[in-house]
């Protein structure tokens, strides 16, 4: 009887519905859907946070009094994002993560969720993502806010005041590292939900 | 026949061993003791970390030339953690993190594994935890090294070669931080793993 009742169901599938099955496989592609947008997401915004801060240079002229009785000299100052190790190592970061995002997206479109390994070890790599980025974020944004206030008590002073558009940019290239962040932890929070309701 | 196999691995089940199950029994043991070990060691090893940074503080006399034409005078200089932002910022992240593993090591003990939204909610917190110790790590470590070189392009000096002890006590904190993410990272991993063996 129970056999009879398998084989019309596999048979009939499409009409009789085999309703907690279409649930699930619906629940999985909506899974799936959002795994692919955020990792898409992740591609576009890891790669234009990395662009933004590694294209962030400034030339301003200052006026530097090198003899007291002589008037100060215009000097031509740059500002480049890898005089800063603070900021190469988060440009870094954000490209490793703009790679995995790539190669991770190819990944899932091709494994389709069937291979297990695969999917272990693309969580973890997004695990990994998130402790990079947000070390870059924080060591940049560390550096950028001392850039903005300077700190009396260890006599460095600020610099946005002079290198105003330079410091702009890399709070955006900051900004857009923040949403890429947000991608993987979303990421490994769905994988974790996934892995719960799956089984 | 079927029927009546399952029937006799029901009753004489502590018999004859039923094998798979005293194995997944085990296993979950083992994942247990482990959580419990990371979630032990991230208690101690954050606490610590938030109480070296914390507890860090160094006065130097500095000769300090106020008029050119008289001799140096002798200031003492005092060096204290919360004079920069992103030592404060660190401190609290540990000492948020060494709260949460402390009350997820009881949750745990407490919960066994048993209620769900429990052991999904201590996985997202011990996600954010990750975030939040990575960031920490790297706005401290940004300024710490910032301190040991000093930066030519920004004008900011070194101050370590003043500061030797507390820029020293500082990097311990940070050793100690980066052991505590670890364990973090270990327990997200570990947690992934389970709910794939688990199921």
């Amino acid at each position: 009887m129970e056999s009879q009742y398998k084989e019309s169901n596999n048979i009939g599938g499409i009409e009789s519905g085999g309703g907690d099955k279409e649930v699930k496989v619906a629940n999985k592609r909506k899974t799936r859907g959002w795994d692919v947008v955020l990792r898409f997401l992740a591609v576009a915004l890891s790669l234009a946070a990395a662009v933004v801060l590694g294209l962030d240079k400034q030339t301003k002229t200052v006026a530097v009094t090198l003899v007291p009785t002589l008037p100060p000299v215009n000097i031509p100052v740059v500002a480049k994002w890898h005089h800063l190790s603070a900021f190469v190592y988060f440009v870094v970061a954000n490209a490793i993560a703009c790679g995995h995002a790539a190669i991770s997206l190819l990944l899932t479109l091709a494994n389709k969720g069937t291979n297990k390994g695969i999917s272990i070890l693309i969580i973890i790599l997004d695990l990994i993502m998130v402790a990079l980025l947000f070390s870059g974020i924080g060591s940049a944004l560390a550096i950028g806010l001392m850039g903005y206030e300077g700190n009396s008590h260890v006599r460095w002073p600020k610099v946005c005041n002079v290198f105003g558009k330079f410091c702009n940019q890399a709070a955006a290239a900051i900004g857009l590292s923040g949403a890429t962040s947000l991608a993987f932890f979303l990421l490994v929070v769905l994988a974790t939900f996934n892995l719960h309701k799956k089984h």
